[in-house]
């Protein structure tokens, strides 16, 4: 019992973590296998590849789904909660990773499960979960969190003009342009303010490229207030030392933010220059 | 008298302010209507939806219009200043939102009446007016009016580039590959410069696609001076504290920018050392 | 004598400086007369205008050429060193913005010339040097000035990358796809680059669009290169204040970078930690 | 015997380093025959130019070829350590920038051996390795190998972001609208997200434009944060200071990086806190 348990943990530790080297080996391999897998499915949506190499793509896609079922399974039964995974986030990928080739045994030729197979991808980020880069993902994911309102206030006066901008090219240009309904216009002034500009649809009258050229100049430059938050917001989750905080009984300087006593004669801060955030 | 003028102040913390769960209520509601009538004009402008449910959409359009009507007179009626509130930015907003419907009954078929009604978008500025968004967007439009300047010379020196390069482009390419025009050229350079690229127009010369492979590396470069610019700026509208700011009678430095007495010593200031703008 | 030199002196401050009332007005006049003449040279250019109104134009032109004929003359007349003014910078944009007319007199429907006029836009630069425009244009020559060998760098390793992938583009696609020659390829590769894409050319392979892509995300992500280099430039040229910097005999912090003694105690720096710059 | 030697260590100094005035025009001299030669090679590649000018290409390529070999030869000749020189980085360039012409003897008009030439562009490199920018190059590269996990995350998020919203878009558009496989829809998902938007691609279906303009205001957005990283590495890397550096015996922070004495009581440095990357 106890040994079948320390198997258990051991998988447990193999599958869940990385810290052993066989749990670093077991990631890799997994990494390789899902990106692997996922080039098949995008192969296979070649229709001139699926043609010649239908068997090939099939007996990979089953190998795959064999493997990633049996790894399902074992992370149910190696993980003390199992329910607490199944429905969790990850509980679920990895079951939409195996459930479309089981279906397809029924519902046959169906395009989207196909598709579906490709949120495999998603399970590499339980991988990099594991790894050094998470840090750094917290640093990024961090500094945007901070600067989501920011960025909000910037989203929401940009769709505003986007939306009233449309539907002025839509009056200018008309159907004729190819401006054939508000929503298409809107499409066109999202193309063409993100820099995008496929060409698809383009103003033809005088007043139209007037208007067009200044919604472009405008979409080169607020392309800088975006920028600017995340810089801003970035450099300060990064600097962790307040310069203009001094000690009044020491008038030492350079104090960590949070500290609340002087670092060079202990003295108690009652009130500080908190640096705003 | 007293309990009616009452009422009318409680219908007004409703409508105009955003405190009471009652007013934060009625903003969501008006938000919903305002981007769904927006969703129904632009709808109704793609004409085989129109064709279908042109009944639909009357009858939606005219269920909003009367909303807003309804909303815009009481309004009126409970603001302690009607004619100020009337003739104020949000009170014609409010008029334009409405009146094309009604016009729309002698004016048949108008298009541009329709598009009219696409202003009604502005209305959603009103509510951010009264939301958290709104001290992030003083933030933003701080710093872009302080690098109004900067960025108003910086666009001066891209203009008068964008038309020196456009008649160039002009001599060069000349109408026969679609270089029709000075205006036309300089739209071209606008298209290019801001690294839209629709691909309407598209030199064909050895000389042109040198000049034009210049423009588009300097389009790709320079877009990092506004950039800088707005994100030097909010760094620093970000930070309130001037550290040039040094109090004359005890030397703390360190003091807020809109402080006026010393925070060590309670020294009134006269004249103080201005953060370096 | 010494009246007719005192209106020379007067007409002086009046063209060439912005200090008086009536200097500010003639700089504003000038501004009007430029820009309109640059636009109805634009306009000129469009065949269509061209056919309607050609007399107006003429008269237009010939108005504008003897206007600022006169004030070329003026400004001769009224600066002390006449001969350093016409051939200063200024002084031959100033000849050039009127000879193409004159020319056109004896070489007929010279296009070129038509165009030079458009340089008369070099003009306004003048004007702007006399306004407020200026100081911030400074801060940003400076700043771009300051980092211009990093960019130098940048846009030459860009340049490097930008002909080699062309030249690969050019096995890889062939002449088939558009790639005729390297010149083409690399064409294309700056345009890809860039992020402006055409699309008069583009990767038909799948191997050309996998290199295609990688050059896309190269040029999505390159982008921060310049920007960041720019933006620190700014930030620096910026700030004057060295924080790091404690005078050894008081540990009062944030002098100014070009001290030499304590603002506080007047200690004499030998030795101090110097911002790097 | 000696005297042939200090020969030897002459044309050493003037062929490897650039202190000597000879050293600084033999570098010039070589930028100015590699960059001709790659310009002869790219033109070379114009069909029209290749036709009328052939005899001249053939000389020019020649020319340039056999100057390369005596260098390369003489590179070998002068260095003390000739093998560790072949088989270095530029010792292969060198070799791959003569063999193509001398190959192209026996291996008729074989066009990829034309274009390896340009490799020699890589040679350019070297020459730069001796000059000022070196410096300004180390910076950049510093910054962006300090940002290397950051951007790597984020490349990873987005190549991930990539995949899957390719195959949704391969879902909604299908075929008939260019979609034809996930690797094409992956193919346009760059070059939207990218902001360089062909064209040759572009979604039909209503859902299609909507995910598309998504997509777009995405990358229009996203390109923030690799800015905002290489922004917050370089202006880091461009202060020399490590703020959070703390001397152990007198808590003194703000110590050089290279420092290996507290700047304010001397004590020597075992181990210190590295700035934080």
């Amino acid at each position: 019992m106890a040994e079948r348990s320390t198997i258990r943990h051991k998988l447990y530790k193999i599958i869940f973590e990385a810290e052993t080297p066989a749990g670093k080996a077991f990631d890799v391999l997994l990494l390789v296998l899902i990106l692997s897998s996922v080039v098949v499915v995008s192969l296979e949506s070649v229709v001139s590849l699926r043609r010649q190499f239908l068997p090939v793509f099939q007996v990979l896609e089953w190998t795959f789904t064999i493997i990633f079922t049996l790894e399902y399974f074992l992370r149910i039964y190696t993980t003390p909660k199992p329910l607490k995974y199944v429905f969790s986030f990850f509980g679920i990928v990895d079951l939409l990773a195996i459930i479309p080739t089981y279906l397809s045994l029924f519902i046959l030729g169906s395009q989207y499960l196909l598709v579906v197979r490709v949120l495999r991808l998603l399970r590499v980020a339980r991988i990099f979960k594991l790894t050094r880069f998470i840090n750094e993902g917290q640093v990024l994911t961090k500094a945007l969190r901070a600067s989501f309102t920011k960025i909000a206030v910037f989203l929401g006066t940009v769709l505003l003009l986007i939306v009233i901008i449309g539907s002025l090219m839509y009056i200018i240009e008309g159907a004729a342009s190819g401006f054939t309904s508000i929503p298409t216009s809107i499409y066109w002034t999202v193309v063409t303010l993100t820099t995008v500009g496929y060409g698809d649809i383009a103003p033809q009258s005088a007043l139209g490229q007037v208007l067009a050229s200044v919604v472009m100049i405008m979409g080169y430059g607020i392309i800088a207030v975006p920028t600017g938050i995340v810089t801003v917001e970035m450099s300060r989750s990064d600097k962790k030392i307040a310069p203009t905080r001094v000690c009044p009984n020491c008038h030492r300087e350079g104090h960590f933010e949070d500290a609340s006593f002087c670092y060079n004669c202990g003295y108690k801060f009652e009130e500080f220059v908190k640096p705003t955030s």
